[in-house]
């Protein structure tokens, strides 16, 4: 597939993508390359990974002056946990740490309205499937506040505040918006949307937090649902928003090199996955930047930067640029074969893993205090 | 205009009503000749003003074994207190007295999306206009709740609920569908319409009555609203609801003969006009059945049919019908002038403003009770 064409809205993703296109046509910024220490020493942010933002500099001066700040993110309870949903996970914690106070919005509304996937259901899935895995990867109970789209707080005031948002909002959005943003729509997913923006915005009602900074940290193809949520809060004349921040992650490559997908599990590593599991999935279906033959290898090199195992060291595994960067040269000059890198990526994603799992095994217990 | 040029929607009601027909076209049914007791006392249902239902026997066969039902009406807090929102009012008061629990949505989300009006001025304009007059004419803080659609319940299952409902509503309505039903919409309307489905069906929740028969009376204009929320209550499988029972009231005429219009005081006799401000509007607006000349009028006799003055005292201000029936029939033969018409229609329009201007007053310290 040629690098032009490719198509993104929220639903779906195609083909390869081509950043600094994107970058110039939702007129996003690319983060500066000098940030401070404490986004230097998280490797998403050193790395690249998250690479592009609106509005970034206000949360980046809640961090130096220590104010208060929000962040929030949404999670689609389908499907299994897997690496990808890692990379905003890890942000979740790292903003924690920060100082932040952390809203998770559990879209079982949207899950209903744009995939018929009934509320019980979702429930058991966000349960067992993502929020135990944020508390193995080590969210923490403080400063977090995990709701259901469905069932926003045992407050009654809060409750009333974020959907009667929901609600006023509608009026400030035109159906072409709508269109614009998603392609086709339906009176499902424009009532999702506009909970969405809900989500977004509500935090800063008096009901909540009050006026505060709010950073969303997503991945590219969902900017239009920024977009939306940032335009709607400058027209409700009846609240004073500020404007909301958000920075914007790369993908983590599938398996086979195209998006992972949760409803193919030869697409992904999943959290859950056994070590036999990563072995033969890594070894399998592991697209590879190696050379057709070993002499050829030896001699011309491998291509890390289109490597998948190569890249999910990068993202999650290799936590040392040093290790890393050794790892790129001798792959890139051809003294490393590909069976050593699948090696390499097997051994630390499973050591990873193994430890995660028995984490998690511990968090069931702390699940219900979330809530 | 021909009695055929009249077009009917929600937001607005043109020309003369031809009641035939549109029983005919929406699939209503006409009410039986032949109801018992309690609803023949009550002259809204002895005169056929109450005319027409869908699902009514439901209804019908609770009031007879004094099972358990619900009644639901809305009100659009925009505009003065008028004589035809009385007929809602009393019918309100009605069903009060033959047991039903009392449900009354305050629409100040719709007001806010379609009207472009404040929560604020709708919240001050339901008080001093809606409820405060409920009160005087006869509502009881007993099997009685009202509430505001921003601000559904202090009760936090509750609110959940009703709003989780409108939210999951979305799925099962298509665009076209509220197109058909209101012409041409809006986001703002259209997440208007599926909360007002929400306000007739969420009685049925288990947060609230849990199944339970509902009636909703409305003017014939609001049946699309009806139809939407009778389909998408069969199409949920998510709930068991019964079908929603309504019953339609035909239109009391404006002053004028058209329609009584908020945003025109030479339309209506408002329930807070002064006697002198009575006296006027029906002297000076007051469309006559009268001739134009004395001597014609008594040679070919008046028509009460078309007379507003009469109409109004069949409506709401003559309960006896013995006493009716002479009116009518001395204006038919010509014995009755219009003037004397006239006259009788102010004194017992006055007569009966003089009291509930008392009640209104008495009744203004206990609004508070009801919210």
């Amino acid at each position: 597939m040629n690098k032009e064409e490719f198509s993104l809205n929220p639903w779906e993703v195609v083909g390869e993508v081509n950043y600094e296109r994107l970058v110039k046509e939702f007129g996003i910024k690319l983060l500066a390359s000098k940030l401070p220490k404490q986004f230097q020493d998280n490797l998403l942010f050193r790395r690249g990974i998250i690479f592009a933002h609106r509005d970034f500099e206000r949360i980046l001066e809640c961090v130096e002056k220590k104010k208060k700040f929000v962040m929030l993110t949404g999670l689609m309870p389908t499907g299994r946990f897997h690496i990808g949903h890692a990379i905003i996970a890890k942000q979740m914690i790292f903003y924690q740490s920060l100082g932040a106070k952390v809203y998770i919005a559990v879209a079982d509304i949207e899950a209903y309205n744009a995939r018929s996937q009934s509320l019980e259901e979702s429930k058991k899935i966000a349960f067992e499937e993502y929020i135990s895995n944020y508390l193995a990867l080590g969210l923490k109970k403080e400063n977090c506040e995990i709701y259901f789209q469905s069932n926003r707080s045992k407050n009654s005031e809060k409750s009333n505040a974020y959907y009667r948002l929901q609600n006023l909002l509608a009026r400030h959005a035109t159906f072409n918006e709508f269109k614009a943003v998603y392609g086709e729509i339906s009176p499902g997913k424009m009532i999702s949307s506009l909970l969405q923006a809900s989500d977004i915005l509500h935090s800063q009602l008096k009901e909540f937090e009050g006026k505060i900074p709010v950073v969303v940290p997503v991945g590219i193809d969902q900017d239009p649902h920024l977009r939306l949520a940032r335009d709607l809060s400058q027209r409700i004349k009846d609240f004073d928003f500020i404007q909301v921040s958000s920075t914007y992650n790369k993908f983590i490559p599938g398996l086979k090199g195209g998006k992972m997908s949760s409803s193919d599990p030869t697409s992904f590593i999943s959290l859950a996955d056994s070590s036999k599991e990563v072995e033969t999935k890594i070894k399998k279906y592991a697209f590879s930047g190696g050379r057709d033959t070993l002499e050829e290898h030896r001699k011309l090199g491998g291509n890390p930067d289109i490597d998948v195992s190569f890249q999910y060291l990068r993202f999650l595994f290799e936590e040392d640029d040093k290790v890393l960067q050794k790892i790129y040269n001798d792959y890139k000059s051809g003294k490393m074969l590909t069976s050593e890198l699948k090696g390499i990526a097997i051994e630390k994603i499973n050591f990873f893993l193994k430890e995660h799992q028995k984490k998690k095994e511990q968090a069931r217990s702390k699940i219900k205090d979330f809530i």
